[in-house]
């Protein structure tokens, strides 16, 4: 069996056993493949990379459209609501815009080839540094590809480009009487929610990312384009490569079009507020919605401190009790079917020591109900911005763990933020076991923040739950990722990634480490 | 760049352009890897293997049972039900019955050393000749280890061995009021479902198994244990190792452990049977109740021969209309919320010129309506046994489609079925796009029955849709999977196996060719 080669040692390597010497190595070589079915991270030789220059001017011979302006370079690299932030330094050498697959094929080709790193962004709103270019690396934006190729509506699909925003999707779709799952925060694209396996306030009725794709366009890491299966609405013909590909946070290739399920909007839909004295009351009610077998559209907990700050940001027309609280969207394909399923959720409330309960019967009364869980971020910087500091900084972090323990371990990251002074507010997806925690810091406060999302998702692996719901790994968790599948599993990870990507080119440093010593995590 | 290798050199290898020779290779040998994203056929020098004697020795030396009487060898080579069957030779050397994780990665760390490849077996269910020994292999059984380990009835899921079969789980959890989505044919084992990812009846609102598994515990080819994940029901961290390894069939890893999504069994739930005229009705009824956005349990679709063959079993205590038929199954949380969705059904079924409609009003009703479905293809073998030949044989298989394309593509093959002189029925999953085709046969009318299951496959695919629905490829429907995704996609397959399974020792020939001259296909 072949013996693992320790790196470092490039022009004298063990291969079968048998001593090389003198060979003009590329960056993973033969022997950088053990024999065994993982690839742990002192086994191979990590890539090296070259620079971008000679690459970006051949993507302009193509015709390709490049940009290095200073507004482009910086709107590639940060974004004020990620929790992570380039070091100096780490912006993209250019920005390439292609415009079609064949031509992020040729991109990556050329890449690969000449081993260019290369980072996929399409709307920039992911929170845990995806984008960040931890190599002097190329960004390929791909919002330009932001069209809907074909509806099917009758078949419930729908083919769009990685730049269609799920916003636009929405309003698209909405003509039709049809709706598409995930709804995750403002100006996220398709593209980027495949990558990252990304979900919302739908998820427990409507499922994530993972659930909600039929296929992908997939481009690898040297320029092959893969179709990863047609339109059925589900195959067992080999393997899963659309579930493969969704959450790999554009590690394994990139992604240019997208066949998603789309489902019927419900004929009818209300939605309920419901607060409660405290938590307890509150994970008894979800409790019983799940028991009793209801189908909820969304069952969104907002927690009293959230209440408060919707409250102070007056974005909302009425003022809320600044309880913990449920906002329910109840859908149905009539009307009766609606207040039948609002009279058992009524009286489950009841029965767990409701103070308040309202259902909206109209339209208007409905969008200013839901209007407390739409304003909820913004609401919470408003606050801090106002009462705490200028300057405050958020960190949006969440984990989800099974829904026994949700309100316990919700309940003992509220507290812990609270002791240490800070201020925080919470929302929560309860039929997933999925919350967020957003904490309000100054930046001399961020090694305390640090200290508590650390302390929230040990707490998360504690109950049996993971490091990430729906935001993705990233730089920031990489570390916890170990923690939670062992580093087994993060060795075949790594196995994968570098059996389609040998000279490491696609996103550096997410998700796993691909580099001993020239890594970076938070 | 490596240049790619054509296999049959062995000793006189190109190495990074460098000429080695005298090498005792390995059967994949870091020449073997092209450095691009995927693994075409010839570019590389195919597995080879080694007698099992050797490890059969060890293995027992281990105390692990190890069998090869006649008789087990027979039932670990063949089912009658299978569509493929074994060659004469193709029978286990001998079957290995493990009775732990710990156990099962001692045996694949001993076939992976020694180059021996091993078939997994739960069931023996499966109809695609998954668990054929095409190699000189031993078999793995893995139904000694049919454990529940740990239910948590607050959190929906169960931990459970890959030996449970679905049909004790289901026992099992109506006790607790709960329930597993997927409910596949008679005899078959979590293990085997994960493996060919497949469904049943429930699909369109429960899911298949792809959904419905939360993690895996699973042993990789060297013997490395892996655990997919924890136990929260949505995550979004790291790659989807559990998404990969369902549907590989026994390629990627041997899977030792299931976490099992449960769902709240519908507290009111009843059966519906309506009879159309012909299938178009049928189908403009299926497309209204999706259109409306009803929650329907099951619609399946029993076509009028189906009909004829479950009255003349006598199975059933009741004849039915021999006429192109759904079967639905409607639950609610509430008596009144049934109601109401029956009555949404009874309306659109006569809008769609419906010839009976029946609704079960007691539990007793509900058995009897939905035994149509139960004795289905029991059915369908008694009367080719009775009226054609004693010896009838039957071909089971299933493709999906988009789903307005479901009754065009039935209509089509049951027609072309028909003009062949052969029988068949039909049974469809409406609500998925999905069916099966039972063909009955003369053991001298294969190469006709073979003909009609391409045709069937092809018109799938011209339809945008996959060559199996929920049975997998196995090893009768690898050269339709190229024809579904295309070369590239399963080139990018093959890249992963060999990633981690570098020997090939894990169920080889099955979903592709591993070997471009020494394959079995059908």
């Amino acid at each position: 069996m072949w013996r693992r080669v320790i790196s470092g040692k490039v022009g004298k390597k063990l291969c079968n056993g048998i001593l090389l010497s003198g060979l003009a190595v590329s960056p993973l070589l033969f022997s950088d493949y053990s024999s065994g079915s993982t690839l742990p991270l002192n086994s191979y030789k990590p890539p090296t990379y070259n620079d971008p220059g000679f690459v970006l001017k051949e993507i302009k011979k193509l015709g390709i459209e490049v940009s290095a302006t200073t507004e482009e370079l910086a709107r590639h690299s940060d974004s004020w609501f990620s929790t992570d932030h380039p070091l100096p330094g780490e912006e993209p050498a250019a920005i390439v815009f292609p415009t079609s697959t064949e031509e992020v094929s040729k991109v990556l080709k050329l890449c690969h080839e000449n081993q260019v790193p290369i980072v996929p962004f399409t709307g920039g709103t992911s929170l845990e540094g995806h984008f960040i270019n931890t190599k002097k690396s190329i960004t390929i934006d791909l919002s330009r590809m932001d069209q809907v190729i074909e509806l099917h509506k009758d078949d419930l699909d729908i083919v769009v480009q990685p730049g269609v925003g799920w916003e636009d999707l929405r309003t698209y779709l909405d003509d039709y009487g049809l709706m598409f799952g995930p709804d995750p925060g403002p100006g996220a694209c398709i593209g980027g929610m495949a990558a990252t396996s990304c979900s919302g306030t739908n998820a427990a009725r409507y499922g994530t990312m993972k659930e909600n794709v039929i296929n992908l366009t997939v481009v690898l890491a040297d320029g092959t384009i893969v179709k990863t299966r047609r339109r059925p609405r589900k195959s067992a013909a080999g393997y899963n490569l659309t579930g493969l590909i969704i959450g790999s946070e554009g590690t394994l290739g990139i992604v240019t079009e997208i066949t998603l399920k789309l489902h019927v909007k419900p004929k009818w839909e209300s939605v309920v507020l419901i607060s409660f004295p405290n938590l307890k009351h509150a994970a008894g009610a979800v409790t019983q919605f799940i028991q009793t077998g209801l189908i909820l559209n969304a069952i969104e907990l907002l927690d009293s401190q959230m209440m408060k700050f919707v409250n102070d940001s007056g974005e909302t027309e009425s003022k809320y009790e600044e309880l913990d609280t449920l906002l329910i969207k109840v859908g149905g394909s009539s009307n009766e079917a609606v207040d039948l399923t609002i009279n058992e959720v009524k009286n489950i409330a009841h029965g767990n020591n409701a103070t308040t309960f309202k259902f909206a019967a109209t339209e208007e009364e409905k969008f200013q109900l839901w209007n407390a869980r739409k304003t909820a971020l913004w609401s919470t910087i408003a606050y801090g911005k106002k009462h705490i500091d200028p300057n405050i900084q958020i960190w949006s972090t969440d984990v989800a763990v099974p829904i026994s323990s949700f309100v316990e371990s919700l309940e003992k990251t509220r507290l812990e933020i609270k002791e240490s002074g800070l201020t925080s507010s919470i929302v929560g997806h309860a039929g997933d076991g999925n919350y967020h925690a957003l904490i309000l810091f100054k930046e001399e406060e961020r090694a305390l923040a640090t200290e508590l999302v650390a302390r929230m998702v040990e707490r998360a692996l504690d109950m049996d739950g993971t490091v990430s719901g729906e935001h993705g790994i990233g730089i920031g968790k990489k570390e916890f990722l170990v923690n939670e599948v062992g580093q087994n599993a993060v060795d075949l990870m790594r196995r994968l990634k570098f059996a389609v990507d040998p000279n490491g080119i696609l996103n550096p440093d997410k998700v796993f480490k691909i580099d001993p010593i020239n890594d970076r995590s938070v």
